[in-house]
């Protein structure tokens, strides 16, 4: 049954697929949004807050207390789009299934801010909770795609100003490599539903404004010393041009002395987690991942 | 705290290391059978039962009903050593975590029953259930190290024989290449704290018996095609000759759109999930385990 379902939705997908066309940025952020709220949010609480200047969502359980811990959320959108509004569904289903509370993050984007403000603005997001008192192993850093490449990079960039590091990083989908070697560049190009190489050097030039991919914050995959990183979750499809990201940062962080799982589901999407309600693996993976968080800061919360 | 935990286990295995000597097969399950009964046993009612006319132990939550699905499991001791009692704290944990039953199946050893016996066996347990009408989506075989091994031979040799396959797979530190290629055999000498390749070449050659290791039942790491195999769960820790195994499986699983979860705990050794009470990585891994039976037994019981 559950293979039927992939096989559905790949086809629904399919029939959407398009050859790339350069967009303004702005009509991009629009399909983005318009997209992205199509999918289910479970219920929860939500309020603004201001972070490290930026605006923030915290999002709660939408009954009682929630449990001690916190989720600092990086959305996804090729680092040029989305918001915390369109990664919601994500970041709520994490905050029903492990009982704790979110804070989802508006870090700047390209092309108005190139590469590496928003890493910049997530670590000052980082290290104001840790001003604020928050024990650093009682903080996860989850994300979607490009957010779930900023848990990485947010933590190289902790790591390189000597701050404490966070108790758990989960990654849905990370990308993790602005110089796109990885093979399942070439070998899911046509079977990716929603990336084109062409589409992704458009967003990718916008994030790098002219600056070189092979450092270790734009291609981390590649690049990135993991050595001291927490525990690292990454979950992937096979059906993505992003899929060998996580599998060399997989084996970064093996090489590293680093607790990591490489979690991959067959015959799905770029973060398919989005999915609930449609696809039994999206919540099957929620649930891995938020198994995965309250292992990892329990014992330090 | 849970690094000092793996730090103070490493100290304490790393005392008893010893140069390999060789020593009479008896002697050496007897030595094994004591070790594995300094585990500790979660609480279960267990019963003797024959399957496929081999002896299989039944194990069950201690009250109440079970949930429906059953984990077939196989005990490890590199092929030649063991028995459903000597792994029976894995097995127990896994049957109080998942509310499941398991049944611990005591197949034929090396060297009376060298290559492939053991695998014929399991296989010959596996149809025996089919033929009482278990539904084989609610059935998952779980084994560590050359039990791990036979959850993968066994479904080789379950679609070779064109039987309906298992609905999961889960192996703790499993032993799937006896040509012994991987590069942590080498990279591993001296850190794994319970195996050389001397004495892996010593129980090896009892199993192989004079007969090829390149083929797939004999290394499947290296040669097996996954094709049409349910969702494998490996867990592996750094501190293994074993460690590529898994690697090496977890890539062929992803290459033939299998599934797959290649979950890496730093600095623990072969089978660590024993160590419940000690170490707080066992428990955890074991939760995963659980949780991951459950998702793929789920649907389909």
């Amino acid at each position: 049954m559950s293979r039927q379902q992939r096989t559905d939705l790949d086809a629904i997908l399919r029939k959407s697929i398009q050859s790339f066309t350069p967009e303004p940025v702005e009509k991009m952020r629009e399909n983005f949004a318009s997209l992205m709220a199509m999918f289910p949010v479970p219920p929860v609480r939500t309020s603004d807050l201001t972070l490290a200047d930026r605006r923030a969502v915290l999002v709660e359980p939408e009954e009682g207390v929630a449990r001690p811990g916190t989720i600092l959320y990086f959305h996804g959108g090729s680092f040029a789009l989305g918001s915390p509004q369109t990664a919601m569904g994500l970041t709520a289903s994490l905050v029903t299934r492990t009982g704790m509370r979110s804070i989802s993050f508006d870090y700047r984007l390209a092309p108005e801010h190139p590469f590496p403000a928003g890493i910049h603005d997530c670590l000052a997001a980082y290290r104001a909770l840790l001003d604020d008192g928050v024990d650093p192993g009682a903080i996860a850093f989850a994300g979607d795609s490009a957010g779930g490449g900023l848990t990485i990079t947010t933590t190289l960039a902790a790591r390189d100003a000597g701050l404490p590091l966070p108790g758990a990083l989960v990654a849905f989908s990370p990308g993790l490599d602005h110089t796109r070697s990885g093979g399942s560049m070439d070998a899911k190009q046509g079977i990716d539903p929603f990336f084109t190489k062409e589409g992704m050097a458009y967003t990718g030039a916008m994030y790098l404004d002219g600056q070189e991919p092979n450092q270790e914050l734009a291609a981390p995959a590649v690049l990135a010393d993991l050595t001291g990183f927490p525990p690292i979750l990454l979950q992937v499809g096979t059906n993505e041009l992003l899929l060998d990201d996580s599998v060399r940062l997989a084996q970064r962080a093996r090489d590293a002395e680093v607790d990591v799982i490489l979690d991959i589901t067959a015959g799905v999407p770029h973060v398919f987690q989005a999915f609930i309600g449609q696809l039994d693996e999206a919540g099957f993976a929620l649930d891995r991942a938020a198994l995965f968080i309250s292992q990892h800061l329990h014992a330090r919360s």
